[in-house]
């Protein structure tokens, strides 16, 4: 039987990844590469950089394809209302390397950024894939540190606070409205810098801001959101321009009205 | 300067370690090991047997501190409508600890389970020491695996489904009603089995839920709330019987009304 590793690499620094991932990636001898353009170049490069830094070279394959997934993740991205459609071309282009790069026996694997369980489509993407019926595999997944635990932990920060919940959200859903009942939301996949629409609300909103976590272009902003959101919008321009693309990733935390208290616990 | 690791070191299965973890412990002196109880005797354990691998004898020394929390992850815990007592009492002993067992130049750790982020009251422990006066100390964290990506992993299923929110909350949340514009809501710090109130509901939930995740121990059950609830409830129990404690976390999945897409994404 077909074996495959969904490997969470964690989101920017190579040391993120886990023993238990470094032991999946020594298993695997054939790893499948998803191009997604040119903006995805420098991710592409730490995959590899990744692979070349634990395994002994000649010991595996890399094989690469192109992603027919259109960019979610850079400036101007959004979710076309046809999700589905990129889906299956791309369970077309896993089920051509799966069957084609794989020996009846073989064992793959795909490198997830950050975790797999977080605005990725690799797992659906593979359960398609198995609905077809046309190459049969088994699959397990690895779990990596995902862009918001790497948030809080260089704002040193707690996601929720005591005995409360957080949310986690995109820019689209952010932009219907802070949602009810939850004062900590976190945001990714956000080309528009969706938090300046609640910078002069008059609520009490501190962000925390993260850019190119993990990486050495890491950029790391916070503070009360009326005062700090002008300056986010400046920096993230800049960093936009200088590299050509840009991940970012913030915590909102609303004062709430009932209680004065704040730290995470 | 007295510098302070606070090291997230997974959730149960000690390869959950990142990379970058094994080398703040390699960097520490002093590992500080609260007791939390018998109950977490195992945990406490667990800890021990990570330093034993990854350093070498002799290089480093633990201290043990009686801590003052209430245990909230064990069977019959909530939360103290005094927060801040405990938490006040937990700056004396991590003061104590800082001050009395690091030299002016020590590098001590704190390490905490799953990532630091959730539902961990280090990092705002650590901040009220600071700003009581008495000692000072640089600190950064170091991101885990939390239980919630240990679980989604495990299922093989991702939190948010395409372009969809994922809340984390608390079975005391829980109990006060399903939160409002989300569908996938993770459940931490549940002693009370809260699902059960929304078994019945006639709404079409799934349940993924893992306890002891991560460890030899480990229990996964998914499938429909109708259906699954009543046997999640007695292979709770029996286990919580046989081993003294639980410790569990679990994804309920409302199919949205308006659409019938599923799957992460
Ligand atoms: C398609 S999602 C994938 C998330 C990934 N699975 C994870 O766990 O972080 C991409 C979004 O993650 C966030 N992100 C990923 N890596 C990041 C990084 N290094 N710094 C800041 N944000 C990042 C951004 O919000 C980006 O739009
Ligand atoms: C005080 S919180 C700490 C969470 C931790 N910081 C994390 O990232 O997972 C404890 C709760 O986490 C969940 N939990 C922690 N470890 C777990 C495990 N190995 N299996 C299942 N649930 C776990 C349970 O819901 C438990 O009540």
């Amino acid at each position: 039987m077909r074996k495959i590793h969904v490997i969470g690499i964690g989101a920017g620094d190579p040391d993120q990844l886990t023993l238990q991932a470094v032991k999946a990636l020594r298993d695997t001898e054939v790893f499948f590469i998803l191009d997604k353009g040119e903006v995805k170049a420098d991710l592409v490069r730490l995959r590899r950089d990744i692979l070349g830094t634990h395994l002994p070279q000649g010991t595996y394959r890399t094989v690469e394809a192109r992603d027919p997934e259109r960019d979610r993740t850079a400036e101007g991205a959004g979710y076309s209302p046809a999700v589905g459609d990129w889906r299956s071309a791309r369970a077309g282009v896993f089920e051509r390397l799966i069957a084609g790069e794989l020996g009846e026996d073989g064992t793959g694997a795909f490198l997830v950024w950050g975790d797999p369980s977080l605005y990725d489509s690799t797992l659906g993407v593979l359960e398609e894939v198995l609905e077809r019926g046309a190459v049969a595999f088994e699959y397990d997944v690895v779990p990596g540190i995902s862009s918001v635990s790497s948030l809080a932990a260089r704002h040193r920060t707690g996601l929720n606070r005591v005995a409360r919940p957080v949310q986690i959200t995109t820019g689209r859903r952010l932009a219907e409205g802070l949602p009810e009942g939850v004062d900590d939301v976190v945001v990714m996949l956000d080309a528009h810098q969706t938090f300046q629409r609640y910078a002069d609300t008059g609520e009490d909103i501190d962000i925390y801001w993260g850019a190119y976590l993990g990486t050495p272009d890491e950029i790391l902003v916070s503070g009360p959101l009326a005062e700090t959101a002008p300056h986010i919008i400046e920096v993230r321009a800049q960093a936009r321009e200088h590299k050509g693309w840009i991940m970012d990733t913030y915590l909102l935390r609303r004062r709430p009205r009932d209680e004065g208290a704040s730290g995470p616990g």
